[in-house]
């Protein structure tokens, strides 16, 4: 058309549904172009869920594989070693069997060919070659659960990834598809349980129409072995059984818990059991009627026991009436408790004794209760490290503590209490707060979902390192070039310690804006509770700063076993990056950097920016080299999260000057406003904070 | 491998993401193996999205497209008649230029080649010809907006999918690709404008942070031409301005809003204008000082006239303190005020004089404000035609009203009133209550997208038939294989009769249950004003049942032209479908259809159980052709509303007959419970109904 000036627009030419959009996770299988050959020795709906998978993951030219249990008679010619695997463990090799060389996923249980079937495609999709495939392993812990604070009205309680996954309204009838990816991308991790509903319970969902929406669900979690649990308001007798007390020791009261428990079980014979928070802000428990937790939980206990339930008790108790130490109080409570619980009974432990903030030490009850299965429970999503907008890889967070020394027993480590073996206890586990929506990337971000693949591993493996395991994700989840995986993985490896650096360096912690928890807030001071004020845990005025748990103070440090006490009541001894959660220290005390404190808390203000800065810069530069979609929207994010490090930066200094009287030292900016402008932010329908 | 009783599974081969999930609405556009050449006569953001748009959609082989405005000079010699498409308009056709074959896609402004795309796209994706195309079309009205009553912490009102699509919290900063496929979707249909946040306004959306969020989203919706307004609350000058009284009398209110309207349009420099409730439900407004809704509307318009705003002001009032017929009383307020609103002022009114009934007379307003443009308001989201679950095609509902005469003038339609070239009105509209969530598929069905679809293809030419637009849909939706169109038309033809059936028959409506809606509540007669009651609707006694707007009760009819009235107070003349809402008539008056009106009643109630069983049948039936996840979706939402329908009609029917002790005719079944039984249902956490 020679006529006209044409233009030629440089379009996209792809539909919207055609483009990456996260909704994959890490389970971006290529298309194949030919079907593999996938035989399946044993016909079972899990055999049928994991061999699917395989035949979804495969690369062209990958087969044949064979699925077979090791018990399976025509494997007895091959002397597998396959006993170590246990009820869950897979192997995953090369054989050759009647002169054809296949690739074998075997194990003692349908679930082990289940998580092989994952392994072998994530051997494949980290790169890793079909004809040299060894893969051994069986997990550390025999429950590894999601904790959904979901509430029935599908606000999730601290959830930043849109409404909870459950659509209660429209289930039992309408099974959304993405209950099954839920399901198969959990599995993929061995991920084999999920409490469906928010700890801070309503009866109602133990009510028959509930009962039943949650059986729909169990239903399409089966064959991916994920079993359901529910958390339990502890007072549903009253509420929902016209039982004047809810009382653990009232026979009546357990009567009702088993004729529940019996009712649940008649919808999901593969119930787990319950969840619960008891006698903990504000929820209701046994301590209301001058019963123990014990008696609580074993009550329950006994509901479910008969069908091979557990029971899942929350340690995270303090109390408006105890005056001491909020960080010592579930340690006096639980300690003496320790040998009282029943069998079937795992008391939860979060990961510190606070509350999930960006950095906590270990729990003091890690290794003070030898006779108790402990479970420990982490959060994935990000309530205190910057909602779903900041870049936190919490791998590192969860490494930290799973390897944190007891002090307890030599070489006893977090971990190896929590694995249980030691004692022998029957069951043990690792508990994740999900961070998992109905957004459509699940998680609000893409690099939230290496949070969730990073807790659903170590609950398999705890040795793995935070390193390895950003590496596998960011393979599977960005593709195979070297670049790319190098430049997310040193982008992910100092994430989190940044967000500790902006928000609350040197052991400072509980500095968030109220309710919310969007934000710094160090200056408040007025809430009901004196341990709900961030004042409670800075303690900062004209002479100094920190927390005194030592013996001059609240004497945390004597909950810690004598060697890691020892360490934590010195402040020379104490590492840095925990130094005011245990000591009230002058402005002006000198540390081993060189720097006072007053100094050190600005230099790693100012390096926690500085490295959100480096992360913006780095992931620039992979424009090229990742889609469209993804790409722009965690650009986005990351500018949100410069602009939030820096608010986070700008408020607290403010704060601490108007205190401290300090200046800057040389080469630190001033805050952008003064005190009253950050004090007089206010910010309408935050997410992930229910009314 | 012969030694293995090997067992191929069957396993379905595609990733989740691959699937048809509803997501592409009514534009699944093939994927084409080639690049059409589509040129560009001229490089603006909106013909950019133009051509984007047919080169994702155009089948291989389609090209070459040709996008140039009427007036370039090089169409000059083909003398095409271009002068009637007006301002947004289109042509497509073949033309022949230099010796080539080109189909050319031309109008006055982009806009027309916007829209020209998307007709072309239509055509060919509803068995068109591309040889023969030609295509000539301008919008019947000026204003096609959607209203979205979303609230600021992402809960829709009345919505039944999901969440609101617009994150306020993470704009202005994350723009999530899904708001241009929803600007895609509205241009596709010629949809120009949308109101974002919920008619039940908080004033925090008029504030600089919702301002920049708002300008966010316009800057996405621009180059598919579609222009943001925001709904105004009445009181902001005082919540927000810390002026003392809203008056609009008050030149500090003016002043305030003035300054308001400035402000957004620095920011939105094409910001449509507002949408405004006022002392309606609760909602402040001119009232409350004593000045009329001109007054209100008025001084609002002067704001936004500097800009070329406009003002959208609802006519949807009905007071406590007013005791007459609810239906009487906003004409009673709106007609007296014909001729004294701003040019740049249109009065919104709903279809009917209730409330979105599936079933409503016309709104005697139509034909009785002539000097005022009337903007129509539909609901496009099933708030009382079973939320998202019942399948409902509204096309007929709205086709019914549009089409009905109002007996003012000659010929005279709703629809003449509306499109106001009679009266030769600068602005015209329609509205619809956007059924659009951030569902995947969008509107909590893939049926529900066909009311989206119907809405915004009625707005652009209201003389398009409901089956014509059902065969459009169905085509893009599902394919053109003519067996599935057929039985999907046919489904969708019977199905807001079903609804209108098993909910109100004859004409009766309000009959729900309260505050969410969901299900049925004839008996409900204490809530705090009458007019919420469905018994002051349906006023059935021992007697009879009816609401009579005669002479002999609220004269309702009077409102009505002379020839319509004449038709409305006699029920010989007036349609059964509307018989019960003019009328209050013993239960054994006697119907032409001979049957007596209890009689007639039961029938209606089966005929629509028997029209929903059957709608299932077809669906069943369609199993084979329809992909999986669609499919199966709407196999489960069919039997709810079976189930729905029953439950409907059985509690319907216990009333009434506790009501006139009838027995139900022979043949007709008993309800399954007693009506106590039905009083007792309760439904904790329904959607749509914010607390």
């Amino acid at each position: 058309m020679p006529l006209l000036v044409a233009m030629i627009a440089s379009l996209a030419a792809t539909g919207p549904a055609a483009a990456e959009d996260g909704y994959q996770l890490w389970m971006r299988y290529p298309a194949s172009a030919s079907q593999p050959a996938i035989e399946v020795a044993r016909d079972t709906p899990m055999t049928r869920a994991a061999a699917a998978e395989v035949r979804r993951g495969l690369p062209t030219g990958a087969g044949p594989v064979l699925l077979a249990l090791a018990r399976d008679p025509r494997l007895q010619g091959l002397r597998l070693a396959t006993a170590k695997l246990g009820d869950e463990g897979y192997s995953v090799q090369r054989i050759t069997i009647d002169g054809r060389t296949v690739t074998l996923i075997t194990g003692n249980s349908d679930r082990g060919l289940l998580y092989g079937a994952f392994a072998l495609l994530r051997h494949l999709d980290t790169g890793g070659a079909i004809d040299t495939v060894a893969l051994t392993a069986a997990p550390a812990v025999t429950l590894r659960v999601l904790n959904h604070w979901d509430n029935l009205d599908g606000v999730v309680e601290r959830g930043y990834a849109g409404r909870s996954l459950w659509d209660w309204w429209s289930l039992p009838d309408v099974k959304d598809p993405r209950y099954t990816d839920y399901a198969r991308a959990n599995a993929s991790l061995g991920i084999n349980g999920t409490v469906l509903n928010n700890v801070n319970a309503k009866a109602v969902s133990l009510t028959a129409p509930y009962i039943a929406k949650a059986a729909a669900l169990a239903d399409v979690f089966r064959p991916y072995g994920i079993r359901v649990y529910l958390s339990a308001r502890f007072s549903a007798p009253i509420e929902l059984g016209g039982i004047k007390t809810a009382d653990p020791r009232d026979p009546a009261v357990a009567a009702w818990w088993k004729a529940k428990a019996d009712e649940i079980y008649r919808a999901i014979p593969d119930f787990g059991g319950f969840l619960v928070k008891a006698n903990s802000e504000g929820q209701p428990g046994p301590r209301d009627y001058g019963a123990s937790h014990a008696d609580g939980a074993n009550m329950l206990a006994a509901a479910v026991k008969p069908h091979h339930g557990i029971i899942m008790w929350r340690a995270f108790v303090y109390a408006e009436t105890d005056p001491d130490d909020r960080a010592k109080q579930a340690y006096t409570e639980f300690k003496p408790l320790d040998g009282k619980f029943a069998d079937n009974v795992i008391v939860q432990v979060k990961n510190g004794a606070i509350d999930f903030q960006p950095r906590e030490p270990f729990h003091p009850l890690f290794g003070a209760m030898p006779k108790t299965p402990l479970m420990i429970e982490f959060q994935i999503t990000k309530e205190y490290l910057g909602f779903a907008s900041h870049l936190a890889y919490l791998g590192p967070l969860f490494e930290e503590v799973l390897d944190a020394d007891t002090g307890v027993r030599r070489g006893e480590t977090v971990a190896s209490v929590v694995d249980g073996a030691d004692d022998r206890h029957g069951i043990s586990g690792m508990a994740g707060v999900a961070n998992i929506g109905d957004s459509r990337d699940w998680s609000g971000s893409t690099f939230n979902q290496a949070n969730w693949y990073a807790f659903g591993r170590l609950a398999w493996d705890p040795t793995l390192s935070s390193q390895t395991i950003a590496r596998e994700w960011a393979a599977q989840t960005f593709g195979q070039d070297p670049a790319v995986i190098d430049a997310v993985v040193a982008i992910m490896a100092g994430s989190r310690e940044a967000a500790v650096d902006y928000t609350g360096p040197l052991g400072l912690a509980h500095l968030m804006a109220t309710g919310h928890h969007y934000g710094p807030g160090p200056w408040v001071s007025e809430l009901a509770r004196p341990e709900w004020n961030p004042v409670y845990y800075h303690r900062a005025d004209r002479g100094g700063i920190g927390f005194d748990r030592t013996r001059t103070g609240s004497n945390a440090v004597a909950q810690y076993a004598p060697r890691v006490a020892k360490v934590y009541a010195d402040p020379a001894k104490t590492p840095l990056e925990e130094l005011l959660w245990f000591h009230h220290l002058p402005w002006d005390h000198q540390l081993s950097t060189g720097r006072t404190v007053w100094g050190e808390l600005v230099h790693r203000y100012d390096r926690g920016i500085a490295t959100v800065v480096d992360m913006r810069r780095q992931w620039e530069a992979l424009k090229p080299r990742i889609d469209a979609k993804r790409w722009e929207k965690a650009a986005s994010q990351l500018a949100v999260q410069e602009r939030e490090a820096r608010w986070w930066r700008d408020a607290s200094l403010a704060y601490w000057m108007s205190i401290n009287g300090l200046a800057l030292p040389g080469g630190s900016a001033p805050p952008a406003h003064d005190l009253a402008w950050y004090k007089a932010q206010t910010f309408p329908y935050p997410p992930g904070n229910p009314q």
